[in-house]
């Protein structure tokens, strides 16, 4: 007769007294329930010292997801989150300058490559932890790694001696740094727990606040490419994720960021922007984000004064400077830093790893150009090499693709649109259709381009 | 920068054709939507083979807790359940005769070491899979073990053999039974997920599926010591389940289900149930499930018919003599089973473990007994030894506790109620508190105790 069904009672658990127990904290999230402090940090400190089964983990990120979580809860939970493991000291003289972006990705999306040097330029230090890419988006680190001899790991130690030398770093985070987010973030990739608001915020704001940063800027993108598809949702983690001196950028992404996407082509890019050239909407990201650490540091009067510096440093030559030094303090040769920074194309073009094959499409017809979306060009990258679609998976990284057109420009039919790098596999039919379909033109006027950048969200407090 | 949050796209991976996914099926049910049957069989058997992450399980488990399953959804769990592993084989000739119980589970429910030789004695063939207790609920296979030489492990050949002879057996639930049952269950106490109406569904009618049975009968409790709080919810499940020879018996459990309540106790009183003695309700519980199930096979023409039937095995010692030859076949000597069913209660104790210590409480006031709740007995039994917190523990047979009084007796002052069978540790203060708190008394008037059975529901066909 009986198995055990039914064994299990609420009232019993909880009239044990004060004992925590991790099936009592899932079954309060399950219910809906509010979280106290003290249970999250018994749940966390469970995850970080696997003092519970995985499958109680499973179900507890999809009660959090299914059930959200109060301000109150998000804040203790990223704060159990971030004491989990080492938190990163600084020398005394650097308080008020340590400055970090945290981007919610999108393709295309090389900002990083140029805003941390920018910022060392004008004065400030950036110890960047940056991610790989997983799916169609791609990762910093994959990018940087293009580059011949790039070391992503660097202890603590390492990165504040390229601080102090250099002003920025991009790093790989390290295993001391945030244990509880590896063991959620990994389980989340699998169990469709990754777009819950308060997990989300947890597992950035956690890696910032081990950071030890004095001001963060968020880039919260929106739109079809990225993961918050409405822009209320994207003001909402904006929202959840002030008051720690940050300042939220919401950007709009259903375009790739830039014309060139793919790990060496991105870094091509990057290095134009960092001589003060390519893509408008790349450059007015990067002085936009950067502009508002300037200002939320007392480096700069306002957000726009904050631009300018930006601008002037990537103008000026000091950003790519500061590019080229980070370059060989993270392991690559001073020649092939050289080549790169300070080369043509074609110098750099032998630096990187650049595709055997090319191949262009052409517009079907007509028209002027609206939108060119970005996720399926991202997914047939994806295919093709350029990304992974499990953790530690070798990449590809000359695969890629360069826009040969602009948003609001007429072309007429048959004009090659798009230019794809390839290696193996080749591109097939489905490919092409795939990328036709990215292309979306329209009959008669030119829609204004616009600015890339909607709106900027200010910090509640002012800083100092 | 980017940490890898905002890589995943849901539409990404559903564009990648039919191929199926673990996370894409866990997104589905987490998004509330309706999962085919094939996404149900690839879990299932990922489940079964091991081929997923203990994490994806939980989260799975959370999802359909807090989401829900249509009746569609359901039937395909408990099918695919029930063929992830074997399925028992009858002889031909049984055909029609096989029946099972199950129960949702009370306090002092010992329903089912009568009942099998009841039906046994009756003709039918019942090959009764039972479980262990957990937390304040007692296992039948418990209550057995405290008969010295029994064993609840039979393979299937053996059961067979045992059924062909002795017309019953109560056994553990062999490893080659349901074994995507054993993982589910195991997570889903540990992830509050226990009380889902789609699991509870799946795990208890797999296990009867792969019993492969002509009845079953369900004996669905409500009430404060159960799982299910309420009326509404109890009769859902009985739904639910209906439509496979199923017959559902709502019964009524806020009290102890007869007067004794832990192992060596509870068999004591089965044994008086046998001879036709023992307690009005466990009698009245037992012979109702049993007529049931004889007219349901066609073995009776109506249920009190049938409970008629039952009764009289209860009465003319044929029960009795059946439960021997099953303890006999499942390892007993057949001197113990002698002196435990034909002998005297001082024989009877002989052989059953009997704590060293018994505390009679007394009753506070003057007052007619409303109700003796099971749920602050239950607890303070299991503090005291006579259940499990953890699957394997060890517990101790001979604790238990005794009903001194019956409810709607008038009680005086300072008479004994309750008797606590106890040896280490001993009865605290606590104890004593929490078991007075079960003795609810009324200033006036008796209330007539009523029947225990409450409602009876049809199953939707008539048996042939």
């Amino acid at each position: 007769m009986s198995s055990s069904e039914g064994l299990r009672d609420p009232a019993a658990a909880s009239s044990q007294g004060s004992r925590l127990s991790i099936p009592e904290i899932i079954r309060k999230k399950r219910d809906g329930k509010t979280l106290q402090e003290e249970e999250i940090r018994y749940f966390v400190k469970a995850v970080t010292q696997k003092h519970l089964q995985e499958g109680q983990i499973g179900a507890m990120l999809m009660a959090i997801r299914l059930r959200g979580m109060e301000p109150e809860e998000t804040l203790a939970l990223t704060r159990e989150m971030a004491t989990s493991g080492r938190i990163l000291e600084w020398p005394e003289t650097w308080h008020g300058l340590l400055v970090d972006k945290h981007s919610t990705g999108g393709v295309g999306d090389k900002v990083s490559l140029p805003l941390a040097p920018a910022l060392a330029a004008c004065g400030c230090k950036v110890p960047m932890i940056s991610g790989r890419g997983l799916a169609h988006t791609g990762g910093t680190l994959d990018k940087l790694e293009s580059v011949p001899g790039f070391k992503v790991s660097q202890s603590p130690e390492q990165m504040t001696a390229i601080l102090e030398t250099v002003g920025c770093c991009i790093v790989e985070q390290s295993e001391e740094l945030v244990p509880a987010d590896k063991v959620l973030y990994a389980l989340r990739d699998v169990t469709a727990t990754v777009d819950s608001l308060p997990l989300i915020t947890g597992s950035i704001l956690s890696k910032k606040a081990a950071e030890n940063l004095s001001a963060l800027v968020l880039d919260v993108k929106f739109g079809s490419a990225a993961l918050y598809p409405t822009l209320e949702s994207a003001q909402q983690l904006a929202e959840n994720l002030l008051g720690i001196n940050t300042m939220a950028v919401l950007s709009e992404m259903d375009a790739p960021l830039g014309r060139r996407v793919g790990n060496s082509l991105e870094v091509l890019e990057a290095l134009e922007c960092l001589e003060g050239r390519g893509p408008c909407d790349l450059r007015e990201l990067v002085t936009t984000l950067g502009g508002a650490l300037l200002w939320q540091c007392g480096r700069a009067r306002s957000v726009p004064e904050g631009a300018v510096r930006i601008a002037r440093s990537l103008d000026d030559g000091s950003a790519l400077r500061t590019f080229q030094a980070m370059l060989c303090a993270q392991g690559v040769e001073a020649g092939t830093a050289g080549a790169l920074c300070g080369g043509t194309e074609a110098q750099r073009l032998r630096v990187l790893s650049r595709a055997p094959a090319q191949e262009e499409l052409l517009t079907p017809r007509h028209g002027t150009v609206q939108q060119v979306l970005a996720l399926p060009i991202a997914r047939v990258l994806h295919r093709l090499g350029a990304g992974r679609t499990q953790k530690g998976q070798q990449i590809n990284h000359c695969i890629g693709a360069e826009l040969l057109v602009s948003l609001g420009q007429p072309v007429v039919k048959g004009s090659p649109w798009i230019r794809i790098h390839y290696e193996s596999p080749k591109l097939s039919e489905a490919d092409r259709r795939d990328l036709q379909s990215a292309l979306v033109l329209r009959d008669i006027e030119p829609i204004p381009p616009g600015s890339r950048v909607v709106k900027t969200i200010l910090p509640r407090n002012m800083p100092k």
